[in-house]
């Protein structure tokens, strides 16, 4: 089973508005076993739509359209389906009436553009709508007809929430059915921090070794930028219930090989892992941070509900208020003595239970003779004060950000070692 | 001229990595006057890649593929431009000396893959490498060969600094001297802030028909997410000094339209323009933030040189750091009273010349009564004290990532006035 993506929209090509969703949609094909061998942008016009979906026909089995279902004169996605197929448009009064009775519940008044979003290729089979106004389409060209067009051709919203909502509810599921698999597909992805790719792969080895002779579940590796590395498990079976059993069960058998370098799972970051762990542990944390600026404090507030144990953060920026506000000795202020006495002194300062800081070079130029990248890591809990030397790659932003995220990893680490230890 | 973009990379297909690049080539050919009606992505794989390249030539006049041109195996764009060209790959050894060179230079063992980046399809001009290993290519397809394609295959690099550098460089001039386009045609993007579109349409829409009759230059608005509404003029002469010419006259015509709504040029960020206004008042600027949580600081410190200006900011997250350490009286902490006592307490607590405050209500859920949205800023400076009530729109991330942009911007516009007055 083969299915390309056609991405509708003028601003797409323009380069007004970058096209997330085909790379979403070929994520989710992957997944489920289906393969995208070409992915496409085209603008609003409708000539050049139905060129992009017939030669998308010609070469695989379905296509997904992605955009262009809207109310206005620009939105013709459903005019070159149906040319596609060789039909009318005729309106869906179902589709019509969710439509008005939409507007009618808000309170406002519709124009008659929005009737629009009910014209369906004839014989398409509707997607029905539950957060937009635009429903998808499901449409078949008969094999061997007229145009030479075989295969199915799905239509969806260009809105991220809503294209991402149909697409798991009923793209997929319909792609599965059609190319006969009856197998359920899911994964699961955790993810690391602390270890180097190569490194890692050594460390899975093992797990990648012994699953190679069912090839189920597998394993992949993803890069994702400054924030580590995943370790993405893909398993298949013939219910939901079996699948989560395999994934869980290679999940427990690559945790214990990964170790604490695994902070979290899927979609969770390493602030919602640390805010997880002094949630569960009843501790408060104060923050001081330097060349971050403020980013560990925006990314710990990032996660709702941090006003239960997120106390502040002195961002002492200016040597000055390291040495005044926070009690830094006299001295060089990117060094141990100073991460341990900014720790100190937030915690004390900001009335917290767990003082952490930062302290470094961020750049463009070294400082008090410390290369750029240079950085220390302080912690002050139960009584005992630690710092950390690391020394990041990058330029300023890059060191901001590594700085930013090895601090929280810092205390995850230490946090979960305390939880193990009680 | 009609030119489109074929992005090669199996990993832009699965969504690894989102295609970033098309989309930015897209802006630089619509700048050009080049029109893109298609742009594609597809795999490693040496068939297809010749099937998207035929295509587009098939439809359009040129082609640029982007990627694949590593020394890795998976590297065949060059193999496909030459299957498509109908010509043999042939060793450059010009290239391959600056490609040993290189490696010589840096230290480092060159093991003899990367020597594939010197195979470059017989005929074909080379863009000379300035950042990375991989040359670009320009290479002509006869027009009415045996393959049925004519027009002009340009290679670039998919690293995104390399790829920049080599279409502005060689790829859009190329392409203009083809077209039989000799005008310089450049633009200006002037950022806006606080203006809803509809408004910043009335306010310009004399510039725009005083334009009409010309067409040169012309005015387009581009939505910019959160970070506001930019104004692109875009102008079109025999050289480069009369085209800055005619960007300059609509600068200073449109900003006499828009004032003080207008806060940067091009990339240049609200925190470098605030950054700009504080060292030209020779002023140092302290921060109280609460539901940013550090957003703001981590702003003026993304500013290179931000120590000159900058003391640090206090993350007053928890209600007792705001009454105990910037000494807001008792009572609701979002509220007008509080912001200002903040921004006082920020000032003292840190030296600084300017406390700038902000507090308010993120969400999820409201607070003291007060919906999500409500934010309070305040600002300390020359002995007064002042606040000034924002209702946000959208959830928890959006009315924090607006906070710190709505209070960066009421500093600029005090500094404005200020500086203004004197």
């Amino acid at each position: 089973m083969r299915c390309e993506v056609v991405a509708v929209g003028t601003e797409l090509l323009l380069g007004q508005v970058v096209d997330t969703n085909s790379a979403w949609i070929g994520e989710q094909l992957a997944l489920a076993g289906i393969d995208s061998h070409f992915q496409v942008k085209v603008g609003d016009n409708q000539a050049r739509i139905v060129t992009a979906i017939r030669d998308a026909l010609a070469r695989s089995d379905a296509v997904i359209c992605c955009g262009g279902l809207g109310p206005t004169q620009d939105d013709i996605t459903r005019e070159a389906i149906a040319e596609v197929m060789g039909v009318e448009l005729q309106r869906d009064e179902a589709v019509a009436a969710v439509i008005r009775e939409m507007f009618a519940t808000r309170g406002r008044v519709m124009s008659d553009n929005n009737l629009r979003q009910a014209d369906v290729p004839e014989g398409a089979i509707v997607i029905p709508q539950t957060r937009g106004t635009a429903p998808g389409l499901i449409c078949l060209a008969p094999p061997g007809d007229s145009h030479g067009v075989a295969g199915v051709v799905y239509a969806v919203p260009g809105v991220p929430t809503e294209m991402r909502e149909m697409v798991r509810r009923a793209v997929i599921p319909d792609l599965q059915r059609r190319s006969g698999t009856t197998a359920t597909i899911l994964s699961r992805t955790l993810r690391t921090w602390g270890l180097a790719e190569s490194t890692l792969a050594e460390v899975i080895a093992p797990r990648v070794d012994a699953l190679e002779a069912s090839g189920n579940p597998t394993i992949a590796f993803l890069a994702s930028g400054i924030e580590g590395l995943k370790v993405r498990i893909t398993a298949k079976g013939d219910d939901a219930a079996s699948v989560r059993l395999l994934l869980d069960e290679e999940e427990a058998a690559l945790r214990a090989l990964l170790g604490d370098v695994v902070f979290g799972v899927d979609d969770e970051s390493m602030e919602v892992a640390v805010a997880a762990l002094l949630r569960h542990a009843g501790l408060t944390l104060g923050l001081a941070e330097s060349l971050t600026g403020g980013l560990v404090g925006a990314r710990i507030t990032a996660v709702p509900g941090a006003s239960e144990f997120f106390r502040g953060a002195i961002v002492s920026y200016d040597r000055a208020v390291k040495h005044d506000l926070l009690g830094v000795p006299p001295g060089p202020v990117v060094s141990e003595a100073a991460a341990g006495a900014m720790a100190v002194g937030a915690a004390r300062v900001l009335g917290a239970d767990v003082g952490l800081a930062v302290t470094g070079v961020a750049g463009p130029e070294e400082q008090d003779g410390q290369p750029v990248g240079t950085v220390w890591l302080g912690l002050a809990l139960d009584g005992e004060v630690s710092a950390t030397l690391v020394r990041l790659p990058g330029h300023r932003q890059q060191v901001r950000q590594l700085a930013a995220i090895s601090l929280l990893d810092l205390l995850r680490r230490r946090l979960t070692a305390r939880a193990g230890a009680r």
